[in-house]
């Protein structure tokens, strides 16, 4: 784990819309249960830049992101990176199969914006979903999500040109070009960042006049 | 879903040894317990080439594959096909999404080897993952390496050359070169079929000289 700037209990006046927002409204936990599950987080902030993990690191807990950005990225054999995914609010942080068999990881995961996330360690977390089970049942769904989410991109790497996939992030993600730079979205859509500059140009160009 | 040869409750005859292995050893089921859960199977023959599901199908069930092989693919929008699985002794085949949600699927699945398979409906699994807590317990566990699975794919498709992806596959699985079709592994590999042909041709002398 990398360094961060602070690690404290989660004080009230806190805004933290997100994290609220999904378990109060979308869980809909009641108030005591929602209690509960705030008082095992403990909130960190990462500056941007700052590596919340490194290859080879165990992911002993997961991250909330409540704002910023992050980039996660693997090494090939050269040392060049690959960027997998991006981390928004609302996304959860972690190498999530180190998470699950306690061996380490092979993905970095970079501050890319100033960020402050939810911090909850797995053992933690396990006690949570026991106590809670609407959370088992939550997490449960949500994991089903992430594998198709997984096989959307492998589908979307291996059948669609370049101008599908940047129009298809650009329609999920409309603030990404403002948020990430230029060469992490390339990597990310594995377009030379030429290429992406010169095709997006065009694009907005044919927006413009249509 | 495509036709079929049979459809019929299993007989205590047949020979199923991929499946008696998972759910008796594997996941340790009791007499009574195994009885059940094979009470709610139908074995399926298929032929070679045959249509299991098509893009545009919801999967309403799943299927087990007991002996043979098949290969999962979707169309890009020039209709050109693009493999993204195959499945084997062990796997479990549907649209897995849309199985979930109840949607249209995108995925086809094709017969290529002559298949054995064991079908159980959504209602079905779901009714025995009540009845068998240790069926749930698995399948929560197997969900979770489904998505591992994934994003290693992914990882592969953006940083590996060629000759890693085809040495990474012979390695996993040493019978594919004589189980499939070359322009499916090609398609698979997202390699062009003259230069896995070659490569391979290749790596095989150097591995004959050492």
């Amino acid at each position: 784990m990398g360094s961060y700037l602070s690690s404290v209990a989660i004080p009230s006046n806190l805004p933290r819309p997100s994290f609220e927002q999904l378990f109060r409204k979308e869980l809909g936990l009641k108030e005591a249960e929602y209690n509960l599950v705030l008082s095992r987080f403990v909130v960190r902030h990462f500056q941007k830049r700052t590596f919340l993990l490194n290859a080879g690191d165990v992911s002993t807990g997961k991250f909330y992101v409540n704002s910023g950005c992050t980039r996660s990225f693997v090494l090939d054999r050269k040392g060049k990176e690959h960027v997998l995914f991006f981390g928004f609010e609302d996304w959860w942080l972690a190498d999530f199969e180190s998470y699950m068999t306690g061996k380490p990881g092979k993905q970095f995961i970079q501050a890319i914006e100033d960020l402050e996330l939810l911090y909850i360690s797995k053992p933690d977390f396990h006690a949570l979903t026991v106590q809670v089970p609407a959370l088992h049942e939550w997490f449960e769904v949500r994991q089903k999500k992430m594998t198709f989410a997984m096989v959307d991109r492998l589908i979307e790497v291996k059948t669609m040109c370049p101008e599908e996939r940047i129009e298809k992030l650009a329609r999920a993600r409309p603030a990404i070009f403002q948020r990430v730079a230029l060469h992490d979205i390339a990597s990310y859509l594995d377009i030379e960042p030429g290429s992406l500059s010169r095709i997006r140009k065009r694009m907005l160009g044919e927006h413009r006049i249509s």
